[in-house]
């Protein structure tokens, strides 16, 4: 007696194609949109099982652009980039297309490409930071688009967020910092206006300022944009100082970048003279010299996990869960015990 | 006698609320894409100037998405990173928003992220290079979409282009390099296949190699993707030879930038030991110490300059000239005469 054969499906077909079942769905509902040598693929792949569509499918598939949109503020020294390499190759496994914009900082520019992502049909945004205007996060509602807030962790945020605490992590380091005797310490920060994560790190070392007892309103604060120049410059500002810092705690990398580098210039010994920290641990970090002490976060395990929540949003229509990621000091040469001067 | 006073225009409009006539057009048609800030100052506009829309510029409004798509090969390692932000800064100026893929130099990646823009209803498309397969030329010309070409000049390319001669620029490198006594010179290139500006970059210095009555059949290469650690594993194995070379030249900064770390592992002194160089000018070439001698790119002219270049495609359905930009070299520390050991 011969069982009756169950009729193939989408998953046979990807799986026979070599491909993502949101590939075969883009094959049959938005051919155009796929690259000729995949779609000649799932072709043969439906021929060869004899599959049929069915209604279910194509409603499923019909509904869909199979593109993410994302929004980073920058895409200049690499801040974003590694998290936003893995955000896009775990999409593109999943058959989407990842459009990115960068909004420079600037929240009304951010507003402009979220419209124009949402207008140009984008399933799901990726969006940095919690920091927005309340009719923002009321647009996405009424247009019912899965957006997820990465690079900053809150459990209380408007959207749900796959990131890390901002503020501890900087706690952390400026607790490090104090513990090696230092007393006089000075922030570069990032411009905190509309920047949530430049703001919570700086909360962080007021945090441990507090923590030992010294007075925060005591700490020395540049805010200045992320560009190298401007951290130089904060730097030097600082050190031309009678009594300067004997450790200058950055509010990324890329400032801190500029406080090594004007240091050098300026004939201090870093961090003999004057220790400097970061915060990303990005790959400039480990090309300075003397390396850069700095905070690291965990790029690729973000972008991925983000993008598999965002998928999960878009696919399931259901409310991502958030996830709370890890930081850890990454210690290299650009901290030293304070010195006795 | 008084005369009749001229029916107020777009541009009118445009001035007085302090924004781009392609906004104002926005406002009209597309008014959910328009920041809200921004739209009431139209709104107040039009009013005060007593404002009709006429059907030209409806015409002209309606067929626009007033989105332009570029697709660069990555966005780690900031290569790309500064000429497109003055591509979006001078887009921005006239209401156009950028939106970004990166095909991680995938080929088949490039198509599928140029099949999403077009469906997403990109207006033009900017693209890196002229390497890519015929029938993606023909989609795009049969989708009337105008698109351009940067970071390569070529008169005959398929698409116009604004961007620089690679291989003349390597070529005047290399003519350095031998001017200052190299002779056995190696070159660390990126991936040539599919990417004409690493090939004309190789191409450029086998030319001065022939130039120089040397047989470019000896000249060593090592091809590999633009990797930090790809450079430094690369320089390695040329530097362990019998006879290494004395002079490395690489195909952008961030494999000199691996070449020249390695190099400090290895205890050999830059230029003193080995000269390197490098091709882009990113920031990266100035932090490096020794700073890299390099080949400047103008990318933020480049960028602007490719913007309005496509803007004019777009608008006038008229196709661009294209525009050969120039390149130089910039001396710093890593390129010194040929030591004589």
């Amino acid at each position: 007696m011969s069982k009756l054969k169950p009729a193939p499906t989408l998953d046979d077909v990807a799986r026979k194609a070599g491909v993502s079942t949101a590939t075969v769905s883009r094959c049959l509902n938005t051919p155009d949109r796929v690259v000729e040598a995949t779609r000649k693929r799932v072709q043969s792949a439906i021929e060869a099982l004899g599959y049929t569509p069915n209604f279910a499918a194509r409603v499923m598939a019909a509904k869909r652009t199979f593109t993410i949109g994302a929004i980073i503020p920058t895409m200049e020294n690499a801040i974003f980039a590694r998290g936003l390499q893995a955000f896009q190759e775990e999409l593109h496994q999943h058959g989407y297309t990842l459009l990115v914009s960068s909004s420079a900082y600037k929240p009304a520019t951010e507003e402009e490409q979220i419209r124009t992502l949402v207008a140009r049909g984008a399933d799901g945004l990726l969006l940095i930071g919690h920091d927005r205007a309340p009719h923002i996060y009321e647009f996405l509602q009424r247009r019912d688009i899965p957006a997820l807030v990465a690079w900053s962790f809150s459990p209380d945020g408007r959207l749900p967020s796959i990131g890390f605490d901002n503020r501890a992590a900087m706690y952390e380091l400026a607790q490090r910092v104090f513990d090696l005797g230092h007393r006089r310490l000075a922030v570069i920060s990032g411009i905190t206006h509309g920047n949530d994560r430049a703001r919570l790190r700086l909360d962080g070392v007021r945090d441990a300022v507090r923590q030992r007892g010294l007075d925060p309103q005591g700490l020395q604060v540049i805010e200045t944009p992320y560009e190298i120049e401007n951290g130089a410059d904060a730097f030097a500002r600082l050190m031309s100082q009678d009594t300067p810092p004997t450790a200058v705690m950055c509010g990324n990398d890329v400032l801190a970048a500029g406080a090594l580098l004007r240091a050098q210039d300026m004939g201090l010994k870093v961090p003999q003279d004057v220790s400097i920290t970061g915060f990303d641990d990005i790959e400039l970090a480990r090309i300075l010299r003397p390396a850069l002490t700095t905070v690291h976060v965990p790029h690729r395990e973000m972008g991925g996990k983000a993008a598999k929540a965002l998928i999960e949003m878009v696919e399931k229509r259901a409310p991502a869960a958030g996830e709370h990621l890890f930081t850890h000091i990454v210690e290299r040469q650009s901290l030293g015990p304070a010195n006795s001067a």
